[in-house]
């Protein structure tokens, strides 16, 4: 499995990732899902991966082809047609709507015996990035090909194996947490999931790009024995322990505050 | 959606549900999903349900039709056969197996007719209980009819959406919980899910059970305005945010500690 997650912030993204991929529980391998793109030093683009490994790999890959023969056309065996690449892209949704289309093109080709196999095709993608003289922007970009954008409403978009971290980030996310704030929570909620799902695990990779700046200005990646994240681990374990243990007691016990209107219906 | 979880703790059991069922999300209503059976005063067994509503409730008749027939059988239209009833297992397992063999029974009427309309006959429950002379004990029950008991090792079992509530038990769950902590910590898990998944919500029902004691000594039932709920949720929720500020900078921050082995990469 995978669990990655961006986050819309009023001063520019933060995108992390696990790097964990398995094939079965016993079949368990770490690859990197953060991707970073600079084209051109007039825009850079993120991806996160989760899904068939394969796919995302070969929409990678496509997306490379394409940046090179824009640059350097070469003869394919590969019926390669000109279209959109991540340097010709005038916004960050055309960047998405073109990642949308390969991986719809890629699921497509290896779909027919991946689900004779009783496998999916299926992957998605987390797409961030800016294009000067535009807004920074984040998308999920799902199998069908189409994508959503984070706002300031929802500032945060998962994808893999969301349900674990969202409540961290339901209680603490908003667009106006700094970048740094930004890493912690995304790493708080990359611990709370590889706590609980063995399938998502470190190395955990951040990445911190501030508004406007075109590039990425912080780059982490903390593997299982990283100081930086023991002492982030330790320091939220202890705080929920005593988080726990600081929550008033029910109107019954000893030690209780002054009973709040009991809602006790009492020994049944 | 449902949201059931048990704790099997030294002193006891703990078990608690939320009360919300959906089919769609323009058709939502109120069920209680922890039900109480006490056939003897040598015996109770509290069973949380999840899955197909029609499927719980024609268990739990089934439950207190062969319990009304072993104390005063009357003639039936349906062809009834003597066989285990919670008044005269042995065992919590045999109840466990018991309960098991109605939701098998239950599923394969109703499935044929439910799967070609694209619904889903299956439910499982949790059961938590103890018999006088017997250790008390928390079994989940599948829908294919077999049984897992909670351990030391693993005191915790859910049902329904049991994902976002994970983390919690993860961090804080040990068998050596009070009572009274073991429904806190279900409530946390309880709140942090509703607040994620609209499926999810009050009232939440408690009940507390203390070892040998064969009966609950406490039943919650806490609504989405009563105080006690209000309490705990606000108590919970500035917790974490204290604990989210209180998280150990990064190295390159202004006002972080001193370095420990810090793991960033630097600027990519």
């Amino acid at each position: 499995m995978t669990y990655c997650v961006g986050l819309y912030l009023n001063d520019g993204l933060v995108m992390a990732s696990d790097s964990r991929t398995n094939a079965g529980v016993d079949y368990i391998s770490s690859y990197s899902k953060l991707h970073l793109f600079q084209p051109a030093p007039d825009r850079y683009f993120i991806l996160l991966a989760a899904g068939n490994l394969a796919t995302t790999q070969e929409v990678l890959n496509r997306i490379r082809r394409d940046l090179d023969q824009a640059v350097d056309p070469k003869p394919s065996p590969f019926q390669l047609v000109p279209g959109p690449t991540l340097l010709n892209v005038n916004y960050l949704f055309e960047a998405a709507t073109y990642v949308g289309q390969l991986v719809v093109a890629v699921q497509n080709e290896h779909g027919p015996a991946l689900r004779q196999a009783g496998a999916a095709p299926e992957a998605s993608f987390i797409l961030g990035g800016q294009i000067a003289g535009q807004p920074h922007g984040l998308f999920l970009i799902y199998p069908q090909g189409n994508a959503i954008a984070a706002t300031p409403e929802t500032p945060c978009l998962q994808i893999g194996e969301s349900k674990y971290g969202k409540p961290a980030l339901d209680h603490i996310a908003h667009p106006g947490l700094s970048l740094a704030d930004g890493a912690r929570l995304c790493l708080v909620s990359l611990v709370g999931t590889a706590r609980s799902n063995l399938t998502v695990g470190p190395p955990f990779e951040v990445a911190l790009c501030p508004r406007d700046q075109l590039a990425p200005a912080q780059r982490l990646r903390l593997d299982e024995d990283s100081p930086e994240l023991a002492v982030i681990r330790q320091s939220w374990n202890e705080s929920l322990r005593q988080a726990f243990y600081a929550l008033p007691h029910f109107s019954w016990e000893q030690g209780a505050q002054p009973p709040v209107a009991p809602a006790a219906i009492g020994p049944s």
